[in-house]
């Protein structure tokens, strides 16, 4: 079993994250994906929509998509529980996840791929007014973020879940992005900073 | 127990193809986006994000984002399992879900988003370019998926899964988006037939 990855990109440092939390050690392989070795043949039959990481088990099944991976080992090792256990809180956590997936991380990433000089090649045709537009998509993302951790330790409620890995990911991913954390944020700020110092933060 | 949806969106209509397919009755109650009744303070104390379906349970708690009340309804009814069952499986599944959701369901919802008039109002700013450019993200993605269904009978392999019904939805959207189906997908097309006649499709 070896993970594929780019590792200064955000989504392979979700699935780095998530495997320290749970103790796990995977065998890694790097590739570059400014020097485009992710749109070889070879990583295109790995991974046809050619984005890291991939998980390639040792029967030869690739799984892409981070989520997919942390699932992947969340099923083999269950303990500790970063997906929730009761119907209720694995609804609740995927809801949370996906909120900070789909309205926060996408809209950092969509800042970073629309506006960042260094993704003039690989995201085609950069669109800067919809890099702009994200800009304000992410802040109203923290915004509610902020409301949420003014009554809960964590994203999804009581306990630390995938849904803080992938808001640390995203909140990381703003200074390469150029968007600025809004001072007033003090709930999001509090929480960053402890979720930040757990040693999986450094996976 | 009760679901509210504007049902005449995609997303809602993916939670009501699952409960079909599931064999579940749930109440539903309907909000008309177009009146902006999703805008409320009473819907925003539901979901935030103010997106439907939102689905309420008998405890007060509301779940948002359809797959996470798909997630809902597969851990209290397991059977038929849509997600799959094995570490493997549902690791393949949540990659092919994942997979049409975000190369191919949220580049049809761009399209739409961005270029439909009926739209203005609701996204802001409307990015035409971004529009455009994921016309053509849209067709990437069907090629792809034709591939897989040249070798498999269903999006995720073997069996029917939330990936059939993420990419049936995202499929029919593509004409209120104005994207023409390319002819030459023929393994799409013969997927798409087959899934379209099973009565969950009519949900």
């Amino acid at each position: 079993m070896k993970i594929i990855e780019d590792g200064r990109a955000p989504n392979p440092r979700r699935v780095r994250i998530f495997l320290a939390e749970k103790g796990i050690e995977v065998a890694f392989e790097q590739i570059d994906i400014m020097k485009r070795e992710h749109l070889t043949p070879d990583f295109a039959a790995l991974n046809p929509f050619q984005r890291t990481p991939v998980l390639v088990l040792d029967d030869g099944t690739a799984i892409a998509e981070s989520i997919a991976i942390c699932r992947y080992f969340e099923e083999i090792e269950p303990t500790p529980p970063l997906f929730g256990t009761s119907a209720r809180e694995r609804a609740i956590i995927e809801m949370w996840n996906r909120r900070m997936e789909l309205n926060l991380f996408f809209a950092v990433a969509q800042c970073f791929r629309h506006l960042h000089p260094a993704m003039a090649e690989l995201e085609v045709p950069q669109v800067p007014a919809w890099g702009e537009a994200n800009r304000d998509h992410a802040i109203k993302a923290l915004e509610i973020l902020d409301r949420q951790l003014a009554n809960n330790p964590y994203v999804a409620g009581e306990g630390y879940s995938v849904a803080d890995i992938t808001a640390l990911v995203a909140i990381d991913f703003m200074k390469p992005a150029r968007i600025e954390m809004p001072a007033r944020l003090a709930h999001v700020a509090r929480w960053h900073s402890e979720v930040a110092a757990r040693p999986s933060a450094k996976a």
